[in-house]
Protein backbone atom coordinates (compact mmCIF):
# COMPACT_ATOMS: atom_id res chain seq x y z
CA UNK A 1 0.00 0.00 0.00
CA UNK A 2 1.29 3.15 -1.06
CA UNK A 3 1.62 5.78 2.01
CA UNK A 4 -0.76 8.02 3.66
CA UNK A 5 0.05 11.70 3.33
CA UNK A 6 0.19 13.89 6.34
CA UNK A 7 0.50 17.49 5.32
CA UNK A 8 1.51 19.62 8.08
CA UNK A 9 3.72 22.87 9.19
CA UNK A 10 5.07 22.99 12.47
CA UNK A 11 2.91 26.47 13.48
CA UNK A 12 -0.63 24.80 13.53
CA UNK A 13 -1.92 24.41 16.48
CA UNK A 14 -4.44 21.49 16.09
CA UNK A 15 -1.14 19.81 14.25
CA UNK A 16 0.02 19.13 17.67
CA UNK A 17 -2.51 16.34 18.23
CA UNK A 18 -1.81 14.69 15.60
CA UNK A 19 1.99 15.00 15.44
CA UNK A 20 1.81 13.02 18.28
CA UNK A 21 -0.76 10.45 17.62
CA UNK A 22 -0.05 9.84 13.93
CA UNK A 23 2.77 6.91 14.04
CA UNK A 24 0.91 4.65 16.78
CA UNK A 25 -2.44 4.77 15.22
CA UNK A 26 -0.38 4.01 11.31
CA UNK A 27 1.19 1.13 12.65
CA UNK A 28 -1.84 -0.18 14.12
CA UNK A 29 -3.26 -0.73 11.28
CA UNK A 30 -0.43 -1.70 9.42
CA UNK A 31 -0.21 2.07 6.95
CA UNK A 32 2.83 3.90 6.76
CA UNK A 33 2.63 7.87 6.40
CA UNK A 34 4.69 10.40 4.27
CA UNK A 35 5.09 13.57 6.10
CA UNK A 36 4.82 16.25 4.22
CA UNK A 37 6.45 19.70 5.45
CA UNK A 38 4.33 22.78 3.70
CA UNK A 39 3.72 26.84 4.36
CA UNK A 40 0.21 26.70 5.18
CA UNK A 41 0.80 29.81 6.69
CA UNK A 42 1.16 31.20 2.83
CA UNK A 43 -1.23 29.34 1.45
CA UNK A 44 -3.63 30.97 4.33
CA UNK A 45 -2.65 34.63 3.51
CA UNK A 46 -3.51 34.35 -0.23
CA UNK A 47 -6.73 32.90 1.17
CA UNK A 48 -7.35 35.53 3.41
CA UNK A 49 -7.90 32.85 6.11
CA UNK A 50 -6.91 34.07 9.35
CA UNK A 51 -8.19 31.60 11.84
CA UNK A 52 -7.02 32.76 15.11
CA UNK A 53 -4.84 35.72 15.51
CA UNK A 54 -7.70 38.17 15.12
CA UNK A 55 -10.45 36.12 16.34
CA UNK A 56 -10.13 35.97 20.13
CA UNK A 57 -13.39 33.79 20.78
CA UNK A 58 -12.15 31.63 18.29
CA UNK A 59 -8.57 31.51 20.07
CA UNK A 60 -10.09 31.16 23.50
CA UNK A 61 -11.99 28.12 22.28
CA UNK A 62 -9.17 26.51 20.26
CA UNK A 63 -6.87 26.22 23.25
CA UNK A 64 -9.80 24.65 25.28
CA UNK A 65 -10.60 22.18 22.95
CA UNK A 66 -7.07 21.42 22.02
CA UNK A 67 -6.78 21.01 26.28
CA UNK A 68 -9.88 19.02 26.46
CA UNK A 69 -8.56 16.69 23.82
CA UNK A 70 -5.05 16.09 24.18
CA UNK A 71 -6.18 15.04 28.05
CA UNK A 72 -8.54 12.70 26.20
CA UNK A 73 -5.39 11.45 24.77
CA UNK A 74 -3.57 11.31 27.81
CA UNK A 75 -1.46 13.61 26.23
CA UNK A 76 0.73 16.28 28.52
CA UNK A 77 0.17 20.19 27.08
CA UNK A 78 0.49 23.74 28.55
CA UNK A 79 -1.80 26.17 26.49
CA UNK A 80 -2.12 28.53 25.13
CA UNK A 81 1.15 27.91 23.49
CA UNK A 82 2.58 31.14 21.51
CA UNK A 83 1.40 32.05 18.61
CA UNK A 84 1.55 32.53 15.97
CA UNK A 85 5.11 30.74 15.74
CA UNK A 86 7.94 33.62 15.45
CA UNK A 87 10.16 31.02 13.74
CA UNK A 88 7.33 29.31 11.67
CA UNK A 89 9.11 29.81 8.23
CA UNK A 90 12.71 28.50 9.57
CA UNK A 91 11.21 25.49 11.43
CA UNK A 92 9.86 24.12 8.61
CA UNK A 93 12.89 25.00 6.31
CA UNK A 94 14.28 22.51 9.17
CA UNK A 95 11.82 19.87 8.97
CA UNK A 96 12.19 19.76 4.85
CA UNK A 97 16.02 19.33 5.77
CA UNK A 98 15.27 16.92 7.81
CA UNK A 99 12.65 14.93 5.51
CA UNK A 100 15.54 15.00 3.08
CA UNK A 101 18.22 13.30 5.56
CA UNK A 102 15.69 10.90 6.90
CA UNK A 103 14.91 12.60 10.52
CA UNK A 104 11.60 14.42 10.11
CA UNK A 105 9.76 12.63 12.51
CA UNK A 106 11.81 13.24 15.35
CA UNK A 107 12.46 16.13 15.00
CA UNK A 108 8.64 17.36 14.39
CA UNK A 109 7.58 15.62 17.49
CA UNK A 110 10.53 16.92 19.41
CA UNK A 111 9.84 20.36 17.95
CA UNK A 112 6.06 20.28 19.08
CA UNK A 113 7.04 18.42 22.50
CA UNK A 114 9.28 21.69 23.00
CA UNK A 115 6.44 24.24 22.50
CA UNK A 116 3.21 22.22 23.85
CA UNK A 117 4.88 20.47 26.79
CA UNK A 118 7.98 22.54 27.30
CA UNK A 119 6.54 26.22 26.67
CA UNK A 120 9.68 26.66 24.19
CA UNK A 121 8.70 27.73 21.03
CA UNK A 122 9.61 25.18 17.98
CA UNK A 123 12.39 26.26 16.00
CA UNK A 124 14.05 28.87 18.61
CA UNK A 125 17.52 28.28 19.05
CA UNK A 126 17.03 26.89 22.49
CA UNK A 127 14.42 24.77 21.22
CA UNK A 128 16.81 23.51 18.56
CA UNK A 129 19.88 23.37 20.84
CA UNK A 130 17.88 21.21 23.04
CA UNK A 131 16.74 18.81 20.28
CA UNK A 132 18.97 18.13 17.44
CA UNK A 133 21.85 16.79 19.21
CA UNK A 134 19.91 13.83 20.22
CA UNK A 135 19.23 13.47 16.54
CA UNK A 136 22.47 13.35 15.98
CA UNK A 137 22.33 16.79 14.38
CA UNK A 138 24.78 19.68 14.44
CA UNK A 139 22.89 23.08 15.12
CA UNK A 140 25.29 25.17 13.28
CA UNK A 141 25.37 22.47 9.95
CA UNK A 142 21.64 22.47 10.49
CA UNK A 143 20.03 26.15 10.68
CA UNK A 144 23.54 26.96 7.30
CA UNK A 145 21.95 23.61 5.34
CA UNK A 146 17.85 25.01 6.07
CA UNK A 147 18.73 28.32 4.72
CA UNK A 148 20.34 27.42 1.43
CA UNK A 149 18.48 27.86 -1.85
CA UNK A 150 17.56 24.93 -2.28
CA UNK A 151 15.95 24.06 0.53
CA UNK A 152 13.83 27.59 0.50
CA UNK A 153 13.30 25.96 -2.89
CA UNK A 154 12.03 22.61 -1.49
CA UNK A 155 9.65 24.13 1.10
CA UNK A 156 8.31 26.45 -1.60
CA UNK A 157 7.59 23.22 -4.17
CA UNK A 158 5.50 21.70 -1.17
CA UNK A 159 3.63 24.35 -1.13
CA UNK A 160 2.98 24.65 -4.31
CA UNK A 161 2.11 20.99 -4.94
CA UNK A 162 -0.18 21.35 -1.74
CA UNK A 163 -2.01 24.59 -3.33
CA UNK A 164 -2.70 22.78 -6.51
CA UNK A 165 -4.09 20.01 -4.54
CA UNK A 166 -6.39 21.89 -2.92
CA UNK A 167 -4.81 21.26 0.35
CA UNK A 168 -5.76 24.72 2.63
CA UNK A 169 -5.09 24.19 6.31
CA UNK A 170 -2.88 21.58 8.39
CA UNK A 171 -3.01 19.02 9.20
CA UNK A 172 -3.88 17.58 5.93
CA UNK A 173 -4.31 13.55 5.25
CA UNK A 174 -4.35 12.73 2.14
CA UNK A 175 -5.67 8.83 1.39
CA UNK A 176 -6.01 6.53 -0.96
CA UNK A 177 -3.82 9.19 -3.00
CA UNK A 178 -6.67 11.74 -3.68
CA UNK A 179 -9.11 11.59 -0.46
CA UNK A 180 -8.50 14.50 0.96
CA UNK A 181 -8.90 15.13 5.12
CA UNK A 182 -8.48 18.45 6.76
CA UNK A 183 -7.96 18.24 10.69
CA UNK A 184 -6.63 16.20 13.30
CA UNK A 185 -10.58 14.99 13.83
CA UNK A 186 -10.21 13.52 10.95
CA UNK A 187 -7.07 11.59 11.51
CA UNK A 188 -9.29 8.39 12.61
CA UNK A 189 -11.56 8.72 9.48
CA UNK A 190 -8.75 9.22 7.29
CA UNK A 191 -6.83 6.51 8.49
CA UNK A 192 -9.54 4.24 7.67
CA UNK A 193 -10.19 5.47 4.46
CA UNK A 194 -6.75 4.69 3.12
CA UNK A 195 -6.04 1.41 5.13
CA UNK A 196 -9.26 0.14 3.27
CA UNK A 197 -9.83 1.92 -0.36
CA UNK A 198 -5.46 2.36 -0.27
CA UNK A 199 -6.01 -0.01 -3.50
CA UNK A 200 -3.00 -2.52 -4.38
CA UNK A 201 -1.11 -3.77 -1.61
CA UNK A 202 2.12 -3.72 -1.08
CA UNK A 203 4.67 -7.10 -1.63
CA UNK A 204 4.89 -8.13 2.05
CA UNK A 205 0.86 -8.66 1.58
CA UNK A 206 0.18 -6.27 4.37
CA UNK A 207 -3.23 -4.26 3.97
CA UNK B 1 -30.55 16.71 34.65
CA UNK B 2 -30.80 20.52 32.63
CA UNK B 3 -31.10 20.64 28.87
CA UNK B 4 -28.01 20.78 26.97
CA UNK B 5 -28.32 23.65 24.91
CA UNK B 6 -28.00 23.69 21.09
CA UNK B 7 -27.19 26.75 19.09
CA UNK B 8 -27.59 26.75 15.90
CA UNK B 9 -28.96 29.00 13.01
CA UNK B 10 -30.35 27.35 9.74
CA UNK B 11 -28.09 28.86 7.39
CA UNK B 12 -25.17 26.81 8.77
CA UNK B 13 -23.97 24.06 6.64
CA UNK B 14 -22.65 21.49 9.23
CA UNK B 15 -25.84 22.04 11.23
CA UNK B 16 -27.36 19.24 8.91
CA UNK B 17 -25.57 16.58 10.00
CA UNK B 18 -26.51 17.81 13.84
CA UNK B 19 -29.85 18.73 13.23
CA UNK B 20 -30.83 15.36 11.56
CA UNK B 21 -28.47 14.04 14.49
CA UNK B 22 -29.22 15.46 17.22
CA UNK B 23 -32.51 14.24 19.22
CA UNK B 24 -32.07 10.47 18.30
CA UNK B 25 -28.19 10.63 19.83
CA UNK B 26 -29.34 12.68 23.14
CA UNK B 27 -32.53 10.24 23.99
CA UNK B 28 -30.82 7.58 23.51
CA UNK B 29 -28.39 9.22 26.46
CA UNK B 30 -31.42 10.32 28.35
CA UNK B 31 -30.53 13.82 27.87
CA UNK B 32 -32.62 17.09 26.88
CA UNK B 33 -31.85 19.20 23.99
CA UNK B 34 -32.78 23.09 24.32
CA UNK B 35 -32.62 24.51 20.83
CA UNK B 36 -31.69 27.86 20.94
CA UNK B 37 -31.63 29.65 17.59
CA UNK B 38 -29.48 32.99 16.72
CA UNK B 39 -27.48 34.65 14.11
CA UNK B 40 -24.35 33.40 14.12
CA UNK B 41 -23.97 35.43 10.82
CA UNK B 42 -24.21 39.33 12.67
CA UNK B 43 -21.26 37.56 14.74
CA UNK B 44 -19.06 36.04 12.28
CA UNK B 45 -19.38 39.41 10.24
CA UNK B 46 -18.67 41.27 12.89
CA UNK B 47 -15.53 39.10 13.68
CA UNK B 48 -14.71 39.55 9.81
CA UNK B 49 -14.69 35.27 9.85
CA UNK B 50 -15.85 34.46 6.58
CA UNK B 51 -14.83 30.50 6.28
CA UNK B 52 -16.36 29.33 2.73
CA UNK B 53 -18.04 31.95 0.59
CA UNK B 54 -14.44 33.79 -0.35
CA UNK B 55 -12.44 30.19 -0.22
CA UNK B 56 -13.24 28.05 -3.04
CA UNK B 57 -10.76 25.29 -1.96
CA UNK B 58 -12.40 25.57 1.49
CA UNK B 59 -15.68 25.60 0.07
CA UNK B 60 -15.35 22.76 -1.92
CA UNK B 61 -13.79 20.59 0.57
CA UNK B 62 -16.58 21.28 2.83
CA UNK B 63 -19.19 19.78 0.46
CA UNK B 64 -16.93 16.63 -0.04
CA UNK B 65 -16.53 16.65 4.11
CA UNK B 66 -20.50 16.98 4.41
CA UNK B 67 -21.15 14.18 1.54
CA UNK B 68 -18.75 11.94 3.68
CA UNK B 69 -20.36 12.13 6.92
CA UNK B 70 -23.99 12.12 5.42
CA UNK B 71 -23.09 8.73 4.03
CA UNK B 72 -21.54 7.53 7.31
CA UNK B 73 -24.26 8.68 9.33
CA UNK B 74 -26.67 7.14 6.69
CA UNK B 75 -28.35 10.82 5.64
CA UNK B 76 -29.24 11.26 2.56
CA UNK B 77 -27.85 14.64 0.59
CA UNK B 78 -27.47 16.74 -2.40
CA UNK B 79 -24.16 19.52 -2.15
CA UNK B 80 -23.41 21.66 -3.01
CA UNK B 81 -26.75 23.21 -1.39
CA UNK B 82 -27.50 26.78 -1.96
CA UNK B 83 -25.27 28.72 -0.14
CA UNK B 84 -25.07 31.45 1.41
CA UNK B 85 -28.73 31.10 2.19
CA UNK B 86 -30.56 34.07 1.20
CA UNK B 87 -33.40 33.82 3.35
CA UNK B 88 -30.98 33.78 6.43
CA UNK B 89 -32.27 36.38 8.95
CA UNK B 90 -36.91 35.51 7.73
CA UNK B 91 -36.11 31.56 8.66
CA UNK B 92 -34.07 31.97 11.90
CA UNK B 93 -37.11 34.46 12.71
CA UNK B 94 -39.56 31.49 11.95
CA UNK B 95 -37.40 29.55 13.83
CA UNK B 96 -37.40 32.46 16.82
CA UNK B 97 -41.15 32.29 16.96
CA UNK B 98 -41.37 28.42 16.66
CA UNK B 99 -39.11 27.96 19.41
CA UNK B 100 -41.72 30.02 21.66
CA UNK B 101 -45.04 28.27 20.15
CA UNK B 102 -43.20 24.87 20.62
CA UNK B 103 -42.82 24.10 17.05
CA UNK B 104 -39.30 24.63 16.43
CA UNK B 105 -37.73 21.39 16.53
CA UNK B 106 -39.96 19.79 13.46
CA UNK B 107 -39.85 23.14 11.54
CA UNK B 108 -35.63 23.11 11.65
CA UNK B 109 -35.24 19.38 10.72
CA UNK B 110 -37.98 20.18 7.78
CA UNK B 111 -36.00 22.76 6.54
CA UNK B 112 -32.82 21.74 6.37
CA UNK B 113 -34.40 18.09 4.77
CA UNK B 114 -35.80 21.02 2.09
CA UNK B 115 -32.71 22.66 1.98
CA UNK B 116 -30.48 19.89 1.71
CA UNK B 117 -32.31 17.09 0.57
CA UNK B 118 -34.99 18.31 -2.06
CA UNK B 119 -32.77 21.11 -2.96
CA UNK B 120 -35.20 23.49 -2.10
CA UNK B 121 -33.79 26.23 0.24
CA UNK B 122 -34.95 26.23 3.59
CA UNK B 123 -37.26 30.06 4.41
CA UNK B 124 -38.04 30.17 0.32
CA UNK B 125 -42.11 30.59 -0.09
CA UNK B 126 -41.49 27.15 -1.44
CA UNK B 127 -39.90 25.66 1.08
CA UNK B 128 -42.28 27.06 3.64
CA UNK B 129 -45.14 26.27 1.64
CA UNK B 130 -44.01 22.38 1.49
CA UNK B 131 -43.32 21.95 5.51
CA UNK B 132 -45.46 24.59 7.92
CA UNK B 133 -48.89 22.86 7.09
CA UNK B 134 -47.70 19.55 7.68
CA UNK B 135 -46.94 21.60 10.85
CA UNK B 136 -50.33 22.57 11.34
CA UNK B 137 -48.91 26.38 10.65
CA UNK B 138 -50.46 28.83 8.29
CA UNK B 139 -48.01 30.10 5.81
CA UNK B 140 -49.32 34.19 5.94
CA UNK B 141 -50.26 33.76 9.77
CA UNK B 142 -46.34 32.75 10.40
CA UNK B 143 -44.73 35.22 8.19
CA UNK B 144 -46.22 38.05 9.47
CA UNK B 145 -46.27 37.30 12.92
CA UNK B 146 -42.10 36.18 12.23
CA UNK B 147 -41.61 40.42 11.21
CA UNK B 148 -43.09 41.51 14.45
CA UNK B 149 -40.63 43.88 16.42
CA UNK B 150 -40.97 41.45 19.07
CA UNK B 151 -39.20 38.39 17.12
CA UNK B 152 -36.85 40.60 15.44
CA UNK B 153 -35.74 41.53 19.13
CA UNK B 154 -36.07 37.69 20.42
CA UNK B 155 -33.38 37.01 17.80
CA UNK B 156 -31.44 39.20 18.39
CA UNK B 157 -31.57 39.09 22.18
CA UNK B 158 -30.69 35.75 21.69
CA UNK B 159 -27.01 36.84 19.44
CA UNK B 160 -26.44 38.73 22.38
CA UNK B 161 -26.74 36.44 24.44
CA UNK B 162 -24.33 33.89 22.10
CA UNK B 163 -21.82 36.56 21.89
CA UNK B 164 -21.94 37.46 25.71
CA UNK B 165 -21.10 34.01 26.39
CA UNK B 166 -18.34 33.49 23.82
CA UNK B 167 -20.64 31.47 20.64
CA UNK B 168 -18.60 32.66 17.45
CA UNK B 169 -19.81 29.16 15.19
CA UNK B 170 -22.57 27.56 14.41
CA UNK B 171 -23.83 24.01 15.35
CA UNK B 172 -22.33 25.06 19.02
CA UNK B 173 -23.07 23.30 22.48
CA UNK B 174 -23.30 24.14 25.95
CA UNK B 175 -22.86 21.01 28.07
CA UNK B 176 -23.91 21.27 31.90
CA UNK B 177 -24.18 24.86 31.71
CA UNK B 178 -21.35 26.08 30.84
CA UNK B 179 -18.57 23.96 28.67
CA UNK B 180 -19.00 24.86 25.05
CA UNK B 181 -18.46 22.82 22.07
CA UNK B 182 -18.38 23.50 18.45
CA UNK B 183 -19.10 21.87 15.33
CA UNK B 184 -20.63 18.93 14.62
CA UNK B 185 -17.74 16.80 14.98
CA UNK B 186 -18.03 17.33 18.60
CA UNK B 187 -21.93 16.34 18.94
CA UNK B 188 -21.10 13.27 20.91
CA UNK B 189 -18.28 14.66 23.35
CA UNK B 190 -20.65 17.24 24.08
CA UNK B 191 -23.45 15.05 25.18
CA UNK B 192 -20.99 12.70 26.80
CA UNK B 193 -19.58 15.77 28.89
CA UNK B 194 -23.18 16.74 29.61
CA UNK B 195 -25.00 13.45 30.56
CA UNK B 196 -21.48 12.51 32.65
CA UNK B 197 -20.99 15.87 34.72
CA UNK B 198 -24.29 17.37 34.06
CA UNK B 199 -24.63 18.10 38.14
CA UNK B 200 -27.65 17.29 39.78
CA UNK B 201 -30.34 14.98 38.03
CA UNK B 202 -33.89 15.70 37.28
CA UNK B 203 -36.52 14.72 39.89
CA UNK B 204 -37.17 11.38 38.02
CA UNK B 205 -34.07 10.13 39.00
CA UNK B 206 -32.91 10.28 35.07
CA UNK B 207 -29.26 10.79 34.52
Amino acid sequence: MKAMEFWFSVGSTYSYLSVMRLSELAEARGGSVDWRPFNVREIMVEMDNVPFATKPAKAAYMWRDIERRAAAHGLPVKVPATYPLPQFEEVNRIATLARQEGWCVPFVRESYRSWFQDRVPAGTPESLAAILPGLGQDVARVQARADEPAIHAALGAATDEARARGIFGAPSFVAAGTEMFWGDDRLEEALEWHTTRGGAHDAAGRG
